[in-house]
């Protein structure tokens, strides 16, 4: 198997995808600055009026429930639904899924009823979601498990989409192909919203690149080598993000395909 | 005719102008910290009941329609409301202006019934909201039309107020003055929100020195000229952001009369 | 009286409290990652399915009224009960008070029913609220009456909670122990959210050691310690606020003991 980032990430800064965010009002704008950093459009709206307007013309939508409330489900909902109608892929982003029992059933909900193209959470909440276990303490969440990758990949298997999990390593499994991904600083764990920004990346790469596992790793790669540059002119999580978003803007490509650390298992 | 900035900017700052914000929450921080920069003070509230006491005490208010919903936008026109018959200037930036159809209602409602003394987007929201044509594409848009400086013209003689676009060339008129701003730097257009941050200075500017063709150019021509400082001292858009914030704060209103490249039209 | 710092410091570390916020949306980001930098986990929600199930496992509660609308004062009502019924500490931080008479309303319709462990806000918001006079303009506001801390002192006497106003002078009272600490820089002031984040800080402080007067003026010890660091690497607000994180993140617990500069009155 080849796996060749660059050309993904050649191609978000060519065609420059809209990527429609639904997201928490925490970290919406280093998710609209990062989209930008990886080449891609931001645009974010929760108003039902605007979301049947956007969902449908935009490269990728992004729903992410770091901050959810009843208006901005539904209009999750309703994005979701548009563009899984226009043939635009979803992305969600289940933040502090098992923390509560409303992110919990929220999170389910646009599972069975949206279907998103790509799943992706922090180790914790995948253990949870995909039943290996782990735990949550509020959006923090860390996951120990052997048993992952072989939860992940079932889960995978049978929803019939990309399940993708965040951690010192990361994995990302179509339920045929796992990768296994090997990249990235824990310096991104002590900064807010380094998932969530991961999330939009993921936007913008599925959305130039269409949904795949190795779009999605594409991604993954391209935000955590910029992650290894940035932490080389940091003093700390303040400076390191600052220079998170200088680095992907900067990041060449072929970087990317020197310097990926991943197997398939 | 003459065009003096630094005196503008100079009243800014012996003023401290409360600049009350009814905007986004992408792009809300950074508008909060550039109007303190700029020399002014900002506050933000959305609350019906927070903006009867706030917008008619201000020196200006601010609506930005970035993530507007029902909720936000009643309180869009009370405080334009109050604000207007207390004589408090009002500046309007209709951020993705023909992107949604709900945008472009929620905009024509605002002027109709606030008649906002400022209207500021960039090109492409301006080219369409003047009938220029452009073309919008979420909330980044390009106008090329040569026809956008004699359609604002026309629009702003019409409406009876300030009209403003920015990008490259940067174009200003209440339908008697034109003018033409070149200040800048290409860099401000992969940051997210420096439209919104450029609408908070106008309104810590109006706040101080009432609303005209000067008072807003200067703006424009303070928040250019920090960027073009804070280009020399960014590795992308990460670090320009920061550097754009010291920058304006630093900035020496004597410079401004020596660098800003404008001419009347 | 002894005061060490440090050992709070270490505390907020080695337990890394969970710190739920109800907070405004301007400086959300900001108040999430200095908790962090203190050794903190920030979770931010306030819708009320959610509430319910973190504020009962929370190290501390932070309501900040910055941005509040009703859905959003519900929510603090019902957390701040919540939590105090399974006796974690909760911070208020009367965001504007004095500015808006709903502001003022609100605030002491939780001061009554919530009756916060902490109530902390700027000289010119504590002035007001606890009778010794002041102004407050917006968000802004200056209280320079040499009736504070005696009109400090005895509220706290009365109330049976924490009181606490920052400004050059930080005052601390649970009416009993009334400290004055004497740390911080004057550009704390020019960055939007400062007292926000320090408000998040005291939540960390009071998560990880209960909430006392010695925690509490901990958490001011070190976050103006932490600014003092980051002036010296700062070139405006832009670069201090990412400096501030930084500063906070690395700082050495017995760095607080050898310059903290206080005193009891």
């Amino acid at each position: 198997m080849e796996f060749r980032p660059s050309e993904y990430l050649i191609n978000v800064r060519q065609t420059r995808p809209l990527v429609h965010h639904i997201t928490n009002y925490v970290t919406v704008n280093d998710c609209a600055n990062i989209t930008l950093c990886a080449g891609g459009s931001p645009i974010m709206t929760d108003e039902g009026r605007d979301v049947l307007d956007i969902a449908s013309v935009a490269g990728s939508v992004v729903l992410n429930i770091g901050t959810l409330n009843e208006r901005t489900v539904d209009s999750m909902h309703l994005a979701g639904t548009v563009a899984h109608s226009a043939g635009v892929p979803v992305v969600l982003d289940p933040v502090g899924y098992g923390a509560t029992s409303y992110r919990t059933s929220v999170t389910h909900d646009i599972i069975e009823r949206v279907h998103p193209d790509v799943i992706k959470g922090n180790g914790g909440e995948m253990g949870m979601l995909v039943g290996a276990g782990g735990e949550v303490e509020g959006v923090d969440s860390h996951m120990e498990s052997d048993d992952l990758v072989d939860h992940m990949t079932s889960y995978a298997s049978r929803y019939g989409g990309i399940i993708a999990s965040s951690g010192r390593i990361d994995y990302i499994s179509d339920g045929r192909v796992t990768l296994e991904l090997g990249n990235g600083v824990d310096m991104l764990s002590s900064v807010s919203g380094t998932g969530c920004m991961l999330s939009s990346v993921i936007g913008a790469f599925v959305g130039a690149n269409g949904a795949s596992v190795l779009s999605v790793a594409s991604a993954f790669t391209a935000f955590n080598i910029a992650a290894e540059d940035a932490i080389h002119v940091s003093d700390g999580p303040g400076s390191f993000k600052v220079a998170l978003m200088d680095s992907l803007y900067r990041l060449e490509p072929s970087e990317l395909d020197s310097r990926v650390r991943w197997c398939e298992i």
